[in-house]
């Protein structure tokens, strides 16, 4: 069944450094008409970077959304013309100070497909040696390194509540893990 | 270190049907001042419904903001004055048809926290048995049961591009299956 929903107007609410706003009105399947309220986003990248003694870097970064600080793994937006997998690096490289040798693909996904255009590309990274973090001008984040078996025993305890992190980090340990 | 940004001004943009956007001028810790754009969204449910035959419940589901057809796990917004689990039940049923005896709680998590309070409640639901859909008028929703092992691998081929389909599966198989 094509379910796809076609755009009869586009109202553009807002245009911001991070984001944008727009409502779309849309005529469904059955031919009525509904408002679709939009989030555009830039594509994402996020990394499971994990040293030589099998420790993950994690950032804990205050979230002003949430008003609460949160223990993520290493992400951020892919620049203009930038490829996912630079990103990664240069993410990596701000925001832990650290460089992969080694930077592998392992799968891509829709945050918040509902609402929201943002994909994040993950990767896995290895091969690690510090150099300097070099972040934003607003971001503050400080750098853990955790046992690779501590980070799975906290996702079980849902000590982890960055759904990206969780994804990632079983994702990585369900598919890659030993192999 | 306390990395908490104190709101100075905010700015209300708009306030739609399913989520707001504000715009907050915070003081950084340095003393220097930025903007954080902030969507607010009620909070949501997603579950992990599997058959006595091991199927696990997905939904194929057209998503405006992607311009394409995703593969998820039945989810949706919680209501006011609504317990997530009671929510999840609710959004089964809506969503599937499929009634469950057994809801059990998995594990919650923020689905974009560096611009978005939207945070997601995974739940695992077992014993079902099946009523009649009953879709919102907006809602175009096809069901699929896939057997769970299936699921698994459509995930490590990165073919379930959906966030919360992803941590909330891999979640269950890593620390809820064979327990």
């Amino acid at each position: 069944m094509d379910n796809t929903e076609l755009t009869i107007k586009t109202d553009k609410i807002y245009d911001g450094k991070i984001l944008k706003l727009r409502v779309d009105t849309v005529e469904l399947p059955n031919a009525k008409y509904s408002k679709r309220e939009i989030i555009e986003h830039h594509p994402a990248v996020c990394v499971v970077a994990l040293t030589d003694d099998d420790e993950i870097l994690m950032v804990s970064q205050y979230r002003k959304p949430l008003d609460k600080t949160l223990l993520e793994i290493p992400a951020g937006g892919i620049e203009l013309d930038e490829l996912p997998k630079d990103a990664a690096a240069r993410e990596l490289l701000e925001e832990t100070g650290y460089r992969a040798d080694t930077m592998e693909y392992l799968c891509e996904f829709y945050t918040t497909p509902g609402f929201c255009t943002e994909k994040i590309h993950a990767f896995f990274a290895t091969n690690l040696t510090l150099a300097a973090q070099d972040l934003d001008h607003d971001e503050f984040i400080e750098v853990e390194k955790i046992p690779f078996d501590d980070i799975i025993k906290r996702i079980g305890r849902c000590e982890i509540s960055d759904g990206k992190s969780i994804a990632a980090v079983l994702y990585y340990n369900t598919f890659r893990r030993n192999q």
